[in-house]
């Protein structure tokens, strides 16, 4: 039961709210509002404890592998949240009693979980009962919770317990050895636990203090010591009528911090975090809160978009995607990148996939572009395990693996799930085939050197990327005789229901893209006298290099479309037959395809998962005119399941390219809805991250019309019906320009005087400081 | 709500009864009512999930150790019991709707779990369940479940999900690799499962049928395969007043097992298994539960002991003891033995103590002497362990650790549970300093061979533990030349809360007997001319060590009573201070003393956690006469706690000896209330193995008088004043003798004419067939 349209004016379009609290379903919710800072991921389940429910707690790039069986994944660190409250006896429960109101919301604003409840006991009596909670902004590792207790018909005696509970796993998995635990100053609690296999330390304190109706006191308190776990108990007196706040501030730091320095040694570790909850107790929860929400302000001062709407869901959503896009985003440090699952929940084990290339990092490009250029350190970061990838498969340069973590060797798993009849596992082939990741991040940091300027990064980490990318893609180019062509055989593209295509169509452009793009910048490395550059051009021998790409570069084979317009995804997708796909689009069901057809029958059909050539449409948006995009569209839509997150977002820019505007538009809420929509268990293993990048992709890129063709700014927008006006900033080469679209007008403002070129609705415009376009 | 008072004639005294399901304390039913055959442990979880439930499966002998700084423990397999029923859209669960009537009973006699509940949903209908289960007799390996639900009001949908859930955990440990899974002919699931570092293979097999009105239907099916989990989904619409039964057959194996030959080959076991559940899937629940039962019927058949008393319950005690005692056995293989807390729980890990030896080896040395063989071979099975251990710690011979495994090497944690102020671990003595064990197995074998004459065993396994034993103890002593003694220091005796003490009276005597008994044995084997003797003399030097035993015998300092009658716990105790106690006996709260005083305050007190004088009047009876017992056992109770299991059940049979009736029965009664009894929380982590070991030593060594004095028959009946009869068989020297006792009468039979030296209260007799004492 989840409630976007807030009432309260202050905070529209800024709360998430929940309802009614269903016990069956609770992954929805613990995803979609959870808390974080980049550093630290915090699922949001409830204090009390319901069968069904999925504690987690992450701290970015903590990765650590079980067993040699099995892959590396995101450690689930001790639980702090979890809170037994005994009122007269009897245990705080939404099954137990009634509930006379309910309301659990997420303040996107604010980043802040709020529930509210009004208990009746099974005895009769009546409880006001607030609980809140925040991950800080302003200091990575802190997390506070409050618990308001009013007993508003009797006198209560309260038994609040709660600690740190190290016995939680990734599914039964438990990656922590046992560590430490110890109760410190007669108030603060401490749990160590170290990775088995990584060796990381993390270090959890957490302190517990009550006030009387805001007055400070002191209650009987007892700690208590278990195998892998300690925790407090706390015993209050209430009188009818008065208000018994619990405030529990917790600390976790970890040995990979790159905020402090300790050596490897973990009695610094320790001590580091007791000084830092010593130092934070002294506040209260509104105070520290007060301090993230500060930095919550700066951040929508930034990055604020504002949608005038018939339906204000529109703005909520891209709010949703915003707040999480920058939850999901490890910022204070390179040595990241952002799992597909974000830092919400167990899926896809906090590996990185193209996704953070493709989907999220425009985003922090036109809005953040530091954050971009620190996302895109990640894969200089980790180029050497994408050099033994290429080296193990016999190609040149970096061959990037389909998931990474923290080493940057291939993490992807090579057997899925077992197929239920044979009993022998589905091989996973994406980690071997799937091989277009090396040119999505390529383009990636290509387009943020063309919107940014950033030659620093360019000429430190982004040229490397990009050459040695290029060297992958021209040794893993085949020359086909009877084509005279070279051609790239044997590929998973973008759509992963179809395995071992040659020539998809989507790879061999992107590779085309990257060969392109290394000769452009080494033209440019050149002109413009970089300094490291020129070790760089010794060290990967990049003047024969390039000569090379020059002969070959329009060699490469890229399919056109064929007389019905009609880009061939592959080399065979257009002979194979195809189905009626109906039942299957839209199934709450992960891929229900797959319970009526082998996945051997699936791949030869003409069934999609996932855009492909709509892709392609997508990224080379500029490089085809709108009536390949529309009979592409058209054509390959019928056929695509929808069956992946990254799909719906790319439709609806596409389609509004070709003026279907509601097409774009239902697409767009289609992306809206992946996460927020009513399906209660889309969302249990997290959020779709991808995804909340396509939100802000659609209202941006589509919506707004702004596209980066090739280093020059076009700005083309087209409103959805029920829109009356979008305005949003967007950095450009070093400057915030400031968009404001209504139906009739189209306003763009920068601070500076610069001028700049751009293209509005196609045509050429200098923009100095302001530019106003009326009856577009 | 426990109700031990059965009321239909046919079943009374055979059932446990919980009357009402409270989730805030599941431990107590989970554990008390648990399954098993010896082979595995199945705690007595139900099938649908709450919070605070313990899911425990456990296999004999299947140690595994999660990392260095964890001691081995008995890892937790899958679990097979969980059913999730939904019934038209709602989960059944004792938390929603009404409870009209529940009971669930352990019926002890067949060893069948039931469940009946009288369910009535949120929307007002009503559904009559009955769950039953059973661990088979029969077939060590099987499992079965039947859950029946009768649709009293209305139509139904009902759901099943069941499967096999790898997921389980030891307290957050997880103890496996994941391994296969799979589905087979469409009905058979199956999973694999590796101990990470002992490397055990553990295979389980279930399958799922349905009945209409008891005809077999096939329900809508499907199974769903997840990480470390499979499980079966079937559908079934159910008209009102129809009962629709589901069966659920499942099996494990583990590459341990003796009864299969695989040498190591996974495929094999895995073959092996599913050979093994399609052949019992072709049979009911019904019958395979009749097997089982067939089976009990035996062992009751054997092991019957009647009571006839004002109270019911004392029979029921006694009859869930031996319910208990068998199924903790591993009477299928002499690598094993007996966890103190058998096979239902968590607690010490599955760890064997002196438990076995001397609270529960009686038990089947008189009832059955070949499991009691079994059970010592354990020790001579892991002889290399003590050896290792004595070596480690410069002694001779062996030396047995205070806890062992599978391997014999010592066990016991170093540091236990940290002083919650200070953030140091508490260092456990008892590895290092409870040395008694070492003469406690030696008593047991020795007493084992004298009730016995099983002079096999002895020449092949018994004698070489008494002489190694006697070889450590020689070893052990330490002359004092002041007292020209040979004294014992530092050590702690069965009373854990002193330590570091000299010549505590329990350890002198036992290790004084132990070095007798090998005198004893090597005369005996010599003039038996045992074969195997020959070469154990040789391999070790035994004409040697048994003259220098001969020699200092008599100069081990043994404590005499002193002008009070007391004999001094160790030299020190009776200089230390007393305090009242009374706070501290039968609270609920584990070593509550501890809360008040540190451990160290503890030790310099009077205060003593279990029997340790009164221990030793106990293992040698026959040693000392009523003045003694009276005086010590009056002396020591009161500064006793009572805080160990292993306490009450020897004080009921001391004071017996002394003719204190009624404190014999009280402690009878607080031996049988450890785990039968109101505190709901103390069989948590499992139930008392040593304590239901007592319940039988206080009726048959206390009651009936039974007592073995250096292999004489003493039979001294006295019974409790609420009790008219008591009869019970026992094994004596290859002879089953059969006992019935009444206030007036004892009668003594057995099945040959062979004549039978014995000690009726206190007169010698000559058994031929029958004896009948009247007018006691």
């Amino acid at each position: 039961m989840l409630n976007y349209y807030w009432k309260e004016e202050q905070e529209k379009n800024w709360i998430l709210e929940e309802t009614y609290f269903d016990d069956r379903h609770q992954g929805k919710c613990e995803s979609i509002m959870a808390l974080g800072n980049g550093y630290l991921g915090l699922r949001s389940s409830v204090e009390e404890p319901y069968i069904g429910q999925t504690r987690n707690l992450f701290v970015a790039g903590t990765y650590n592998k079980f067993d040699e069986n099995e892959v590396t994944e995101l450690p689930n660190a001790a639980d702090i949240i979890e809170m037994l409250i005994d009122i007269n006896g009897e245990l705080f429960s939404l099954k137990n009693g009634k509930i006379h109101h309910y309301s659990r919301r997420l303040n996107l604003k604010a980043g802040e979980l709020i529930r509210e409840v009004l208990w009746e006991n099974s005895t009769g009596e009546r409880y006001h009962i607030i609980f809140r909670r925040f991950v800080s902004l302003a200091d990575m590792h802190l997390i506070g919770m409050k618990l308001e207790i009013t007993a508003l018909t009797a006198d209560a005696e309260v038994i609040l317990r709660t600690g740190i509970n190290g016995r939680q796993t990734n599914s039964g998995v438990q990656h922590f050895h046992d560590g430490d635990k110890r109760v410190y100053e007669n108030q603060f609690m401490q749990l160590v636990q170290r990775t088995t296999q990584s060796k990381i330390d993390f270090v959890l304190n957490s302190t517990v203090k009550m006030y009387m109706d805001r007055e400070k006191v002191e209650c009987k308190t007892s700690y208590f010591l278990e195998r892998r776990r300690i925790h407090f108990n706390g015993q209050m007196p209430l009188k009818k009528g008065q208000t018994l706040a619990i405030e529990k501030i917790s600390n976790i730091f970890t040995s990979l911090d790159n905020d402090i320095e300790i050596d490897g040694d973990l009695e610094e570790l320790k001590t580091i975090s007791s000084e830092h909850i010593k130092k934070n107790s002294k506040f209260a929860y509104d105070e520290l809160f007060e301090k993230s929400k500060d930095q919550w302000n700066l951040y929508w001062k930034e990055a604020m978009i504002e949608i005038q709407a018939d339906d204000d869901f529109d703005l909520l959503a891209v709010r949703f995607a915003q707040y999480h896009l920058l939850i999901m985003t490890p910022f204070h440090d390179e040595r990241f990148s952002i799992g597909a699952k974000a830092l919400t929940g167990e899926g896809y084990k906090g590996h990185v996939f193209w996704d953070t290339e493709i989907f999220i990092l425009p985003y922090f490009q036109y809005s953040f572009p530091g954050v971009a250029r620190q996302l895109l350190r990640y894969r200089f970061h980790t180029i050497e395990g994408a050099r033994n990838k290429a080296k193990k498969f016999g190609y040149e340069g970096a061959m990037y693996p389909w998931e990474t973590a923290f080493t940057g060797e291939e993490e992807t798993p090579e057997w899925a799930a077992i197929n239920i009849m044979t009993g022998k596992a589905t091989k996973v082939w994406s980690g071997l085939k799937e091989h277009h990741i090396t040119a999505d991040i390529a383009y990636a940091v290509w387009n943020y050197y063309l919107s940014t300027n950033d030659e620093v990064f360019m000429d430190l980490y982004g040229s490397e990327i990009i050459f040695e990318c290029a060297a992958f893609w021209h040794s893993r180019l085949e020359w086909n005789e009877g084509k005279h062509r070279y051609h790239i055989n044997d590929v998973i593209g973008p759509d992963e229901y179809t395995e071992h295509i040659d020539n998809n169509a989507y790879t061999n452009y992107m590779a085309h893209f990257t060969i392109k793009a290394a000769i452009e910048l080494y033209d440019s490395a050149i002109h413009k006298q970089w300094d490291n550059f020129k070790c760089l051009r010794e060290k990967l021998r990049l003047k024969e290099k390039i000569e090379t790409y020059k002969t070959l570069l329009d060699s490469i084979y890229l399919p056109d479309p064929n007389e019905a317009g009609i880009i061939p995804q592959d080399d065979t997708f257009l002979t194979k037959a195809s189905i009626n796909i109906e039942k299957y689009r839209d199934s709450h069901e992960k891929q229900r395809i797959l319970k009526d057809y082998t996945r051997e029958q699936v791949v030869n059909l003409q069934v999609l998962k996932q855009a492909d050539v709509v892709m392609l449409l997508f990224v080379l948006r500029g490089s085809f005119d709108e009536t390949v995009k529309r009979a592409n569209w058209e054509y390959y839509e019928k056929r695509t399941i929808h069956d992946s997150s990254l799909s719906a977002a790319v439709h609806s820019i596409i389609a509004n390219d070709f003026n279907e505007y509601e097409d774009a538009y239902r697409f767009f809420r289609k992306a809206a809805e992946i996460d927020l929509g009513q399906n209660p268990v889309s969302s249990n293993d997290g959020i779709h991250a991808a995804s909340l990048g396509g939100i802000w992709l659609t209202v941006v890129m589509g919506f707004g019309g702004v596209m980066n063709d090739n280093g020059i700014l076009h700005i083309h927008p087209k409103l959805p019906k029920t829109w009356r006006k979008l305005s949003f900033s967007l950095y450009w080469k070093g400057e915030r320009i400031n968009l404001s679209i209504t139906k009739e007008n189209v306003e763009v403002r920068k601070e500076s005087e610069r001028e700049m070129d751009l293209f509005i609705m196609g045509k050429r415009y200098i923009l100095f400081k302001e530019l106003k376009i009326n009856d577009r």
